[in-house]
């Protein structure tokens, strides 16, 4: 039996350059997108959000912010995945309107409840890694439907944080950046997958 | 033009509690380990290893632990995603072995020397919250391929770490414990799915 998800995850590897002389279309950029914004999120806050940047000048400053690593300049579009963090603290006015907006007053108050009990003892860099963890979630539904699609990406996390934020004019209080996500077709092929065998990472508990 | 991924994801919910009239079988159930196996991680260190409950008694102990949480003792799987720590520290034994049998010295010296430097200044809770992240793109990854295969999955975050190291009998120096991640069918139809629209959450730099 075929699957062509299981085919897609064996096509998917981290580019190291992408072909400058193809783009990825808007239609399948918009499917990748969905994937992002479909993806679950603890209490469903939606943590993530993405800036799509196209711009050649923007993506020369953000090649530099990430230790030159080229992926960035030849992709046709690098996605910078944002994770919230004063929106999904204890009691923010964001999270209180989303589960409002979303559930009947019972519910979205002991979810409001809940979320803030579960929060409140959190520091802020503490909120930002639980924010960050969400947007991994994103990050590899987006990744994996790029695969699906014939389309590449590699998963940075090798970037300066706060060089990100000041070339995207973003607020280190409201954003943290949880990764850059460049997206593009490969130019060469790469070595073949290694991974450990299922029996060395997996124990079963019957 | 269909796309059976994006249904897929449209399909994925957190589902509250499973059909316990259901199991998911070993060929579908080993695909979604195939998944979480075949993921990417940072450095390739492949921070992550599953632990699948099965057994009673232990999925019982596991929902005490667990906030009492139904989808535990009613998932015909549950796996405990576990992040590697000591594994994955500056200069570890793992990370060595693992970049020397994976390609040539050359390169594995750049990789050895390079993880060294991105790791040495990490506090124990950094490393232990940066192989976190890691494990949520398994667990993505695994999420999405139940989906796939019309099975079903809840990620969950609400559970007392160190007891669930104690009754898997884990070292918390060795593995911190990402995510309890049960799987099998829903026993019921879940509200519709709510999400931002892409536009609140895209901003495209041209």
């Amino acid at each position: 039996m075929e699957n062509k998800l299981l085919e897609a995850m064996k096509f998917r590897h981290a580019a190291k350059e992408f072909d400058t002389t193809k783009s990825i279309d808007e239609e399948t950029f918009n499917q990748i997108l969905e994937a992002g914004r479909l993806s679950p999120s603890s209490f469903g806050l939606e943590h993530t959000k993405f800036i799509v940047v196209e711009n050649p000048e923007l993506k020369e400053k953000l090649q530099e912010a990430s230790y030159n690593q080229k992926q960035v300049t030849t992709a046709s579009q690098v996605v910078i995945i944002l994770s919230r963090i004063k929106d999904v603290m204890s009691n923010s006015v964001y999270a209180k309107e989303l589960f409002e907006s979303r559930m009947p007053k019972e519910a979205s108050e002991f979810l409001i409840n809940f979320h803030g009990s579960f929060t409140q003892n959190f520091s802020e860099d503490e909120i930002s890694q639980w924010s960050k963890k969400q947007a991994y979630i994103s990050a590899a539904n987006m990744m994996t439907m790029a695969a699906y699609l014939g389309a590449d990406s590699c998963p940075m996390e090798g970037f300066v944080e706060s060089q990100v934020q000041e070339i995207l004019g973003i607020d280190p209080k409201e954003y943290g950046v949880a990764m850059v996500l460049p997206f593009g077709y490969r130019n060469q092929e790469p070595r073949p997958k290694t991974r450990h065998e299922l029996k060395e990472i997996v124990e079963f508990r019957k």
